[in-house]
């Protein structure tokens, strides 16, 4: 079993390993716990465990992080009579977590709550940071706020349930962390399976990013944006195919046209990890798409920030930049994108 | 004018007074503006004043704290763009405070506010201390978050277009805040009108009195348990009446009560006064209660701190005690309190 200190803005432990629901302190008062419906045997034992009363299931996915779930859940809260000492337990994969951080940061004004993430993308980043919110109509995780758990327990055999595609979309992150820190183990993804000894420690070293990470920045000002690597272009292809494609998937895209642009600034060619990250992971293949199609999602994040368009660029594992760039070079890297997808036969 | 600096746990300024919009710093980025409809010539000034454009008029009183306005409010804000850096503007009573502000703590996980108060209410109590929150078909309140606006402008210019009842019922928290602080001067409340050449002064008292104990306790751990002096009796009034009742006419009479619990607990005869308060404000007179018809609400109030239930008792101007008190001292004060009515011709 792996644990890390989380000490900025308030101490908590995340324990990322098998057996870790031992590790859990006795709860203080009343509690609550959330679950994604698919994972409801694992939220039953964590339920036993801690002699958690109150359950509810949710559906999982995006279909959690509406205005109407949340009122649901605060409702339930409210009917079950949960009150100001409660903690609220999370059990689900990221969706659920950034909803059940949510309902944590504003039911009676803030309770305590505590993440139980079942995915690795909820492991990896949903969990880590303090991150909590809901989408609106008008997009994605418009409404949140930051409220930090009081421990984040990662329960590694809840992954051997996870579908393969959804254990291999969590690892991108974990790529993307390791080219942010040049942690050169976390760029070697493809032989990882829910059952690989070495799953534990790999998981806690990209966690140890995002917690160093998020630590020197907790409220998202300056160095956090490097967590953005990879999803400029990836939130551009998921709003563009109306989320058909998964936001893990989605990144690696991003991923590689980060790659290309890093080439273009002069920096190491990262192609081959990158490369060999989307043949592993084997997305579905992209439409025929041209750089005027991403463009106005692109100019909607951009509107989204209030600031001329930053591109995180990767120079080489643990070197970065974070700046404008022209259109021209934007363009040119976009061409040598499609080609990349053509030869690895993710063009449709 | 005047001019209140509050320093913990974020720096802000609150000006009570006429003319106040001049003195409201340009505003650094893009801004939109939430309304009250009934005040929507003074909404329209504030928005003249200082440049901005989008407006949403929206209905006062509790209909306002929805999660439907809420998700309505976000909705028409990402509709608008607003980026991060942008400042949402609030202009009405306490209702509207309470909302905006929660909007403005949560849209984009928080942006910028300053708060416009147009009532008594809202100057002495809503807007300072950070709380803001909505309601669920539970009770009130039951959801929110503490956000600090970037400075409060009371223009008391837009008191003279409120009806003088609730005119008078903000000035109950004042008086309730004159006994916390033991400022006799927020005790005569009687002869204050809208025109009145002390009111400017006065509320700023009463302000500051409200920005001294949350200073000391921005996060209600301890101390501003003493702004629930009158409180308790007051919101299971209000609760037991479905809100027929107006707040501050419900704190009134929970005054009443605190104020029969601090002579029989030996304190200094406060009822003087408190009488005063209640034949200048003339609330609507209550049915003939009896104890057990208060008590569920009562004991709800108790579930929702999980702790015994604890009462705000005045022994002097500035002398409280906090303490719970046993059922059978409750019940009398409870009689003496039913007679005070009778005699003041509040009962019906």
């Amino acid at each position: 079993m792996q644990r890390l200190e989380v000490r900025e803005p308030v101490p908590y432990p995340i324990l990322v390993g098998e057996g870790v629901l031992k590790e859990v302190p006795p709860l203080a008062g009343p509690a609550a716990l959330l679950f994604d419906r698919r994972v409801e045997g694992f939220a039953q034992e964590v339920a036993k465990a801690l002699g958690v009363r109150h359950l509810l299931g949710l559906p999982g996915g995006e279909a959690a992080k509406s205005l109407e779930v949340y009122g649901k859940v605060l409702s339930w809260l409210a009917e079950k009579g949960l009150p100001r000492n409660a903690t609220l337990l999370v059990v689900g994969g990221g969706t659920l977590t950034d909803l059940g951080g949510f309902v944590a940061a504003t039911y009676l004004r803030g309770v305590a709550y505590l993440a139980f993430p079942t995915t690795t993308l909820a492991i990896v980043d949903a969990s880590v940071g303090g991150k909590t919110g809901i989408n609106l109509p008008e997009g994605k995780n418009l409404v949140g706020a930051f409220h930090f758990p009081q421990g984040v327990y990662a329960e590694l055999r809840a992954l051997k349930t996870l579908p393969l595609p959804t254990f291999k979309e969590g690892l991108v992150e974990a790529f993307k962390h390791g080219l942010i820190a040049g942690d050169e183990a976390l760029l070697k993804v493809e032989d990882l399976t829910p059952q690989s000894p070495r799953l534990e420690a790999f998981l806690a070293r990209a966690v140890a990013v995002k917690v160093r990470v998020t630590e020197e920045d907790p409220l998202e000002k300056g160095k956090r944006r490097l967590l953005n690597l990879g999803h400029t272009l990836g939130h551009a292809l998921e709003a563009q195919t109306r989320h058909a494609l998964p936001h893990g998937m989605a990144v690696a895209y991003g991923l590689l046209y980060a790659a290309l642009l890093g080439r273009a600034l002069g920096g190491e060619d990262l192609l081959p990890p990158v490369r060999r990250l989307l043949l592993w992971l084997s997305p579905p293949p992209l439409p025929p798409l041209a750089f005027e199609d991403l463009l106005p999602y692109l100019l909607r994040d951009k509107k989204k920030v209030s600031e001329s368009l930053h591109w995180v660029v990767p120079l080489a594992p643990g070197r970065l930049v974070v700046r404008p760039l022209p259109e021209g070079l934007l363009r040119e890297a976009f061409a040598a994108w499609r080609e990349e997808l053509k030869g690895l036969g993710l063009l449709r």
